[in-house]
């Protein structure tokens, strides 16, 4: 088995945010050396084996370890019977709360924070599975210095400057606020998209994102496998990549039919230049490419 | 993390025993070029989840492999019914027969086939839990092929003999076993005890076991700890093995605290000089040393 099951962790502004979590999620995160304690939200894209049954183990080592807090598990309300009933007789008592959130794949947003929100991605598969699109609200714009010396600005109205209003002078002049700061940083989007098979609903609900992971179980050889298991090849991830407009794609879900997946970055990389391949332990920087 | 969780897989002529079903079972199983297809027989010692959170994907692996036949998981009634409803939802087909088998840790016998009797040996751990003594039956003497020509032993008493039987032969005269037949070869016994602290009923159990494998959670240095959590230390395991006069002795089951094994090692060898370390993808074979 060259492939560890599905399982990505997102880390934003150091707020650890899960997706997925198959056997052996918890392994290869204390191998990674992520903090179990800035992990508050575990996201399951569809109740397979290979993506879920990490998650009694996963929060189990996190009660061992004393997390506190509380760890919602995002799941579709089957997956929430199971595992609430599972945990409640292996693992009864967690010093963190652990909650289950029931959702349903054409929910829209089932997670919203100061810096994110978290939507639903329609998938098409064997049975319902949902992928799920990460959206960095917009960022708060840059203060200039000088220029909020120049026209002496208050201290306390600095949020309302970094949140885009202009200011008004005691003598009434008013200050756009273009002149007193810069730009935000920009907001990221990333989007996961596993299991599937070619669907426009998927390329409309991704449409635009900066990063997509999208599953290419087999290459172009094994096309109507993929069509008939709820799967994509490379080309069509590629393809639904260059439909939507995204900036980059990364593969991923491999079937272990392969012992090169170099053949599925090539048919993508034929349609989608800007295509990489996901690997165990592989870290992305969504800021800097 | 350092170590996987429990599993034990025991080879006896070709046929696969697992002992615990720890996360990544599956993994190591492959790793190890073992075969699902000679994995009939699963033995849980209890519930906690890192003894049997492999267990469901082992048994999906093994359904998409397509292996037949039957696989039976021998545990306590409350695992039968996890495990069952977990199965039922996540793996409803398998083609081969999933059974379950609810054992005792008092029951004696929980498994027996021509070759080997599987015998329970009730641990005291936090939970319910209990080990499990494998012993061969006494094999087949080997026949002497000079002394059968020189009686003329006919071919349809050759079993028989191999049984122990004496020959008489058509004269009325009759032949002892001993003359016809070579002992035969040794059939051994491996017991496995873990989780468990030190236990007067364990040493009773395993009393002249070729090979046993016990838990050493800790060192001495935290002797208290594993009486307090239901564990053994290494001098412990020891102890355990002098006394009832084991021939073999595998350690086990180590606290991650220890970043080098090597001193449970030492603290068992003063009381228990044959030990052996277990590890991860570790072999031993009980038919050489």
């Amino acid at each position: 088995m060259r492939h560890f099951p599905s399982c990505q962790v997102l880390n934003i502004r150091d707020n650890l945010y899960m997706v997925d979590c198959g056997e052996g999620a918890q392994v290869q995160f204390r191998r990674m050396r992520l903090k179990f304690s800035r992990l508050n939200h575990i996201f399951i894209s569809h109740l397979h084996g290979d993506h879920c049954f990490g998650l009694p183990g996963l929060l189990s080592t996190m009660a061992l370890h004393g997390i506190t807090g509380s760890v919602t598990v995002h799941t579709f309300q089957e997956g929430v019977e199971q595992f609430k009933r599972f945990m409640d007789f292996f693992c009864p008592v967690t010093p963190f709360e652990l909650r289950f959130n029931a959702i349903l794949p054409e929910q829209g947003i089932v997670y919203e924070d100061n810096g994110i929100t978290v939507s639903t991605i329609p998938l098409s598969h064997r049975v319902p599975a949902t992928g799920f699109l990460f959206a960095e609200k917009q960022k708060l714009r840059h203060i200039v210095p000088e220029a909020v010396s120049r026209w002496c600005v208050p201290h306390h109205f600095m949020n309302s400057l970094r949140q885009g209003a202009d200011f008004v002078t005691p003598e009434g002049l008013t200050i756009p606020n273009a002149e007193l700061t810069k730009a935000p940083d920009p907001s990221h989007s990333y989007a996961y998209c596993s299991d599937t098979s070619y669907s426009k609903r998927v390329i409309k609900a991704v449409e635009g994102v900066d990063w997509l992971y999208h599953e290419s179980t087999y290459a172009e050889d094994n096309a109507p496998l993929a069509r008939k298991r709820g799967h994509s090849t490379a080309r069509e991830a590629a393809t639904v990549a260059h439909e939507a407009g995204v900036r980059h794609l990364i593969l991923g879900h491999y079937s272990k039919r392969y012992h090169d997946n170099s053949i599925l970055l090539k048919e993508a990389q034929d349609i989608f230049p800007n295509t990489m391949l996901s690997d165990e332990g592989r870290i992305f920087d969504l800021n800097k490419e």
